[in-house]
């Protein structure tokens, strides 16, 4: 397609695989292993979350995101549930409908918020005026927030305890969708329990696919009781992999000796050059905070055409003419890769 | 949990996976690559099955057997609808219902037949009385076959073509479930096509996961038109995976020099190794003609205690002092795995 | 359609209202009432069932007998569920579907059983077999059956206790559908509570259209903790009537005074009559014990052809040449129906 | 519960039926019928219709509102499909979730819009972003509007046409819930054609309830290729009534004679009354134009309390201390009614 190999800000999962991860899955290829998760690699990738989080923990591997979010969300809400969320999300936006599927019909009830985030005040105005109890309505039941968010923005462990406050007085349960959590830990500099669980979070999406594992995201019930329809529906789905052994490795591969943070901060810091290296030039308008591996910035039309020729992939987000361009960075974003698309944008 | 490694006769997806599959992984794993199939590995993969069944043809991967089933049955049928298959199906059995889930509540119709096979005249005499057009019954839509079925048995290209006829008498489509074709192609000594559209086949699950691939099955529209809906289902089950190059790379190592039958041919020689070892031994008797890669074996009780003692690996389905015992080989089955079996079991 | 006006063998739903009920219907309209059952006709229609089962209870009136079992059983088990029902029961046969849709995809397992009835010890069997707790499998949730049954049969309060046993020992909760319960209790000479919930029943359709309502049957909870949902549930399905009172209205005029048992014992002393005139001809087979208020009767072909001609209304099951029709006596069927009917056929 | 019988500005759904539906089904019951539509009365309530639109269609009765909608919606849309619609709508905000349960999880879009309305231009800018064709998103499949809105406003046949024109340009279908057809009929003196399949309208929910009918709505394809799957959607929604021909009755009845227009115009001359007594005092704000039979209308909370007190039944909207106020007028209100209302209001 292209002269030179395309560089890659489209998406972090359009990176290749971390070569340890590819590594870890040669060498669990050895022997037989009973099938669908009854493998000692699978037990062992539980402990090490619980490990990772402190805590005891149910997890259970599934090979996408969408899988992840939808099955984790479809064991918390009943059909005629609401699932609270920001109108910008990726469970809105880019999964098909997939909430809606699993949960047999439930309803997502958007919410506005700057940077992509919703506010614990505006969600607890908006469950008060829910018709809770009344029969006519569907009944708010999951609040789903995302970390890193659609926007490339962050969400502070204070942030998500308030939401999880509103949650607990309106008898809500709490989904993070995790995508990219790692880049939110490395922003934050804090323990993954700190944003999550202690924050008041019950499931979380545990991304790995987008940092460098091949197709891998942990389902992670921190309260555990909503776990027990989990692994029917998970088969229900399809989703539960007979070899699932090689789901497990990735992870393991991926929690061992900080090897997941270490990527997300590869790709943290790309994002945080490119943004520095596009700040003070006139013609490129940042739209929200630079937080993670994500950023979203209008660029002149010329520019988007000239680094488009260059080999540079990218999303143009709506009309070309507005110039909204996505960048996403990665695990394998080098600088030399930030440094050429600076050159030819700052042209 | 065994002094020695256990040996495998418990499935042919508790083997491991073949070197060579892992080895295109790995070599798969250079540069960046759109994500979501917009791949060359993934074009070039359709390009390789529209080879090997000479026409042209639709094909997507997903990773698992049961989602290439249900998402390609619930393209095939409305939620009213009615699918016609064997009582021991797969897809009846072992998917916790997820047929049910992805069509919406579409019902599975269940037939009787000798070895895990219908018969064309039992399914014409179902489908004629079947309530078609009257509203107040599901209406008939697919049929599905298994091949190899449940049984371990195989359908002639004639038999497929019988069935493909009531089929089109009646209006429906027919489906697949090829999770082990490979292991019927092998013994039947045909064309892939053959057994499939030539004989009538609509849509085929093309299995590879159980016969050394790592997690990975192609849906493949012979009736082009059926796949109108398929991507839209497929990403509504969380079944189109980001890094989908890795799941086509695997297929496409899996075709490559007829890699795929040399794999089966291991898997049913050694099945057949094992029947004739285990027949005319009076205490064991098999459950039904062997002609792949699956034995159904009645087994005295302390025949499966001193089997599971030595090691190995297998299923006993129903009361124990019945007997009855699974035996699946594989693709890495070897010679010692079956003798050392038989010397226990005939001692 | 015929010179003269057709007698009715066909259905009892081809019946016209009693008109004790159409005036009840008349009596009601008056004033104002809030909608969707906040009205008073509904509350006492309410204790007028609690009344009649000597228990406390939950009752919400819907207006189709599908409508009743479905909604009904969708509260009683989540979507992987399975529901343990005989091969001819009408929620497999005859609503398209429904109990597949409404529950999100459970699935229907079929029990075999005489005269249309599953008999306790084969359900425990099959329970027994039936995969409980495993991932791959549907989860055995609730077992329904069917009073008066499809083939105008009845079980009497010990073979419903003892099926409610099998429910208990396994975990799963029993439903009765009685569309036609009112033949039942006429036949059993036994108080409501002793077929339901004193033999275990805990959710009942309470059947009245069929027995001379216009619209109605009761979803009845002995087990109210099973009714939590129910009232979601019966939104979703857009079966909450704006104008209930006209259905509660329906339902008060049906228990009046033992109303229901009287029209009930109409439609069974006539189907008596029918049975004891075709017994004793030979070229007449009665298929079932005649119980209640329905027969399957195999008859020359000619005499249906005279029936027809003579503008008799029933149903022929099957191949006209195989002759088996089904006739259904109903609250206004009269002796003289009955005896023109014989004369003709015994001709 | 009051001293005297309560008012009813709550609903026109609380209001008692017209005798003459009443009448109506009296007359209906006479003879036996043939079930689930299979009468006379049912075919010539169609053929009515037929005549009232002056082209030919399909029409199929169900008794509530919310299933006319959702059955309709559920013909014209796959389940990754999307249904654009006002966010005040009542199939998004009333009815539970029921259009995801019937269409198997689609999606509903919601638009802003002035007095509950929403504008050709607004839409079309919506589809034009709405990722139409592209696997990740639901797809744009139908758009929904209601006519009486759920602001009491009126949509032109004007207005109707231009947004059918967007809907053809994005190739979705045009749905119309007609809850309150009728009131907008009399409002606009337009026959019911201009604003319903002349100005582009596929399927109508065709209300009678809300308008003096006891339980019954018309489902109405223009677009009869629609209809293809109505009939099986209806009965495994359990909506199909054995005693259908009590449905169409009512039906006929309401058509004959533009009984239906002047139940309308009656409610419609109340409303106006009303507001014409609210309007000019300064303690009252009309919220929007009053077109039909429904005012949405702030009043000071000490009046709230009087008429309250005085035996009116009427709807507050949110908290008290805001004001917001529903006022509903029906075929049997009457000018005493709104005069003693404007008497204690404007004390």
């Amino acid at each position: 397609m292209y002269d030179n190999e395309p560089i890659n800000f489209a998406s972090d999962n359009a990176a290749p695989v971390c070569p340890e991860i590819i590594e870890a899955i040669r060498i669990e290829n050895t022997g037989p292993a009973l099938g669908y998760g009854n493998d000692d690699t699978t037990r062992s990738m539980e402990e090490d979350l619980k490990k990772l989080f402190g805590c005891d923990l149910k997890a259970y591997p599934v090979a996408t995101g969408t899988a992840a979010n939808v099955i984790g969300l479809s064991s918390m809400t009943p059909s005629y549930g609401a699932i609270y969320c920001h109108k910008l999300s990726h469970i809105e936006l880019d999964e098909c409908g997939a909430p809606e599927f699993y949960t047999g019909g439930a309803k997502l009830v958007l919410l506005e918020g700057e940077n992509g985030k919703m506010s614990a005040d505006h969600l607890d105005a908006e469950l008060s005026r829910s018709g809770a109890g009344v029969v006519h309505h569907v009944q708010p039941k999951v609040i789903s927030i995302t970390q890193v968010t659609e926007c490339g923005t962050i969400y502070t462990p204070d942030e998500v305890a308030a939401i999880s406050k509103v949650a607990k007085k309106h008898g809500l349960g709490l989904q993070m969708d995790g995508a990219r959590l790692a880049n939110s830990i490395v922003e934050l500099c804090c323990n993954p329990a700190d944003v999550t669980w202690k924050a008041g979070v019950d499931v979380l999406s545990f991304g790995a696919t987008k940092n460098g594992a091949m197709s891998v995201e942990a389902v992670v019930f921190f309260d555990m009781d909503k776990a027990a329809e989990f692994e029917f529906r998970r088969k229900r789905g399809g989703h539960i992999f007979s070899k699932a052994r090689y789901l497990s490795a990735q992870l393991a591969a991926y929690l061992e000796d900080n090897f997941w943070l270490e990527n997300a901060s590869v790709a943290n810091k790309m994002a945080a050059r490119l943004a520095a290296g596009l700040t003070g030039n006139n013609s490129c308008v940042l739209q929200y905070p630079v937080q993670a591996n994500m950023l979203f910035v209008t660029l002149p039309e010329k520019s988007i055409e000239a680094l488009e020729k260059a080999g540079f992939l990218f999303y143009v987000m709506g009309p070309r003419n507005e110039g909204l361009v996505r960048l996403v960075t990665s695990w394998n974003t080098s600088q030399s890769d930030v440094d050429s698309f600076l050159e030819i944008e700052l042209k």
